[in-house]
């Protein structure tokens, strides 16, 4: 796995059930998943030669993240490389302007949207569009909303422009909540999709994951399953793709894609018969996928990110968070604590959606912040 | 956590989500733990300056077996390290011999025993003891039903005793079945029990575990859970004690002692709130113990050996286990495949015992023999 962070540490948990070993592409030696597995490497995932060093040996590579150029996906593949997502498929998720695109001509819903160069454009997308705000993203690199910005006026939009950030400009969508639809896919075309659940955002950063959606409509929750089961086949995923989606009064609406294990869908390690890390290494192992299935009628993950002051004492609110709810189930990343960085989350189960959610509320809380 | 084996390789995957890592002390870089562990040293669990060594900078130091001199675990703790269970309780996970001394100074149920020398105290010990067969045990070292005889005759006691093995001797206990209590007790004195389970042995190796024990009266698994919590207390276990038990037509015997987690444990990685493994380590670490109730009404845990050729490809046959059944959980070690070895388990969770031990075994044999 290119990438060192905690997608790639709890995959590594996944590959040691499944008898294999994880090699990493780490960054830096105090990535999460280089302190936890056995075969670290350290490189830069822009660096072909590190790449293709890397690549020797492994019966599959994939990724903890977005950021590998394509050119160099592509480069390995043609060297024989198996290498999943490819080129063609991830570039979906990593340039938002071709996603809108393809999405565009695939007929999928998404919003209203256009690139832009201008602050002029941004304005007459506005006009057009119901008036500001609008929402200008980063055609490239955004995460957890950096790249993301919501513009009340032209004069917001000038300055951003000024910035030099390619970018395109979508309408704002009224939305009810937003969901997410995870599947995974294999080489083989088999497609796997789990329960969909609700996103909770704050700041633009996921903090809790309801699963499944309370309260969504059966013929929604399908209509979502096989939009991401059509965009899988259609975009040719290998590996996990999670459609993050804005839930209207009319209907579904695309937001963004990712082409790996997904902040959405970390609920499943104990709250689906198959996690997605393990379902991804199936997928890009070309094994048959694994059950989906809820594992409890209520499931809820809650992010837990680092206070504002940075100094918390994590394994003492561990020993109180242990305490006070030891059906909790925690997993930590390894990482230092920076104010907003997630540094681990922790999961219920449970029968009932609101209490399961308030201990999950609570449980992150004590991590974050004590007792 | 001192030796390398699958047991080591499953507790690091319960240290990651702790936002730990385990080092290992392995005697072999191709152990199953080493395998998957980032921080191994390869030295043997007899020599103390490689258990110093080992030791220095660990939060805590615990075993993947029994096979750790007192004398070192003494030394050790001697000198300031966190090692646990401590060398006065490991010693009768050890010694047979200390073990049923002890257990029989303390009142708990026992089968008739004798330490013996001479094939003549073997004979007169089934004389006194309702005639032959009588089971001989090694004082040290046994496992997986290695080191443990049924002596048909007085012919059977001399072979034995000529091979010069120190030796307790023991009635045959007219058993129904086996029964494991599964227990984590910390520093701070908190113990919690997990629901009693059925294990099922063939040829001495436990093949299959049924949780909760199908049809056991409720008193009875409290008497168990309650024998076991007592002997963590008595014998004062830090970490998992799991107590093997007989039951009887007139009511419990314990067979044997384990303190590390279990073979008969692996069933609560997806069946029970928190995994043997995690509770392991939340014990050493003194962390507050987690919940152990079950996840589902029915799990059963079916090992994978060798097959007789050794010659599987495992790897084969995961592809038609995954294809014929998604919702089987895998656990692979690692291991090169040699008869009769264990190399694995499986875990099925259900509603219906009798289904979800059938799909558990045909599973376990799909992985042993293919299609």
């Amino acid at each position: 796995m290119v990438g060192g962070g905690q997608l790639a540490r709890m995959t590594h948990q996944a590959a040691i059930a499944l008898g294999q070993s994880l090699r990493v592409l780490s960054v830096s030696p105090d990535d999460s998943a280089a302190l936890v597995a056995a075969d670290v490497r350290i490189g830069t995932h822009t660096d072909l030669a590190a790449l293709r060093e890397f690549a020797k040996g492994c019966d599959a590579v994939t990724f903890d993240h977005e950021h590998v150029p394509t050119a160099h996906i592509a480069a390995l593949a043609a060297e024989g490389v198996k290498i999943y997502p490819g080129a063609d498929t991830i570039v979906y998720a990593q340039d938002k302007q071709r996603m809108r695109e393809r999405l565009s001509e695939l007929g999928a819903p998404v919003p209203r949207w256009r690139p832009v160069a201008e602050a002029g454009e941004i304005a007459g997308f506005a006009a057009e569009a119901g008036g500001w705000p609008v929402v200008a993203k980063a055609v490239r690199g955004g995460y957890d909303g950096r790249g993301v910005w919501m513009l009340a006026d032209a004069a917001a939009a000038e300055e951003l422009v000024r910035t030099g950030t390619p970018l395109i400009v979508e309408e704002r969508v009224p939305l009810v909540r937003e969901l997410a639809a995870l599947v995974a896919r294999s080489p083989f075309g088999q497609v796997a999709a789990y329960p969909v659940v609700e996103t909770v955002q704050r700041d633009g950063i996921c903090v809790e994951v309801l699963a499944p959606a309370p309260g969504l409509p059966e013929e929604r929750a399908l209509e979502a399953q096989q939009l991401a089961i059509d965009l899988a086949n259609a975009l040719g995923v290998v590996g996990l793709l999670a459609v993050e989606l804005f839930e209207t009064a009319d209907g579904l609406v695309v937001n963004e894609l990712a082409m790996r294990p997904h902040n959405s869908g970390h609920w499943t390690i104990e709250g689906a018969r198959t996690s997605q890390f393990e379902q991804h290494l199936r997928a890009v192992l070309d094994y048959p996928m694994g059950e989906t299935s809820l594992a409890a009628p209520a499931v809820v993950m809650a992010n837990v990110l680092g206070g504002p002051d940075g100094g918390m004492s994590i394994d003492e609110h561990l020993h109180h968070l242990f305490a006070a709810d030891p059906g909790v189930r925690v997993h930590l990343y390894g990482k230092q604590v920076r104010p907003g960085r997630k540094i681990g989350h922790v999961t219920v189960l449970g029968d009932d959606m609101t209490s399961v959610r308030a201990r999950a509320a609570r449980a992150a809380r004590r991590l974050q912040e004590g007792e």
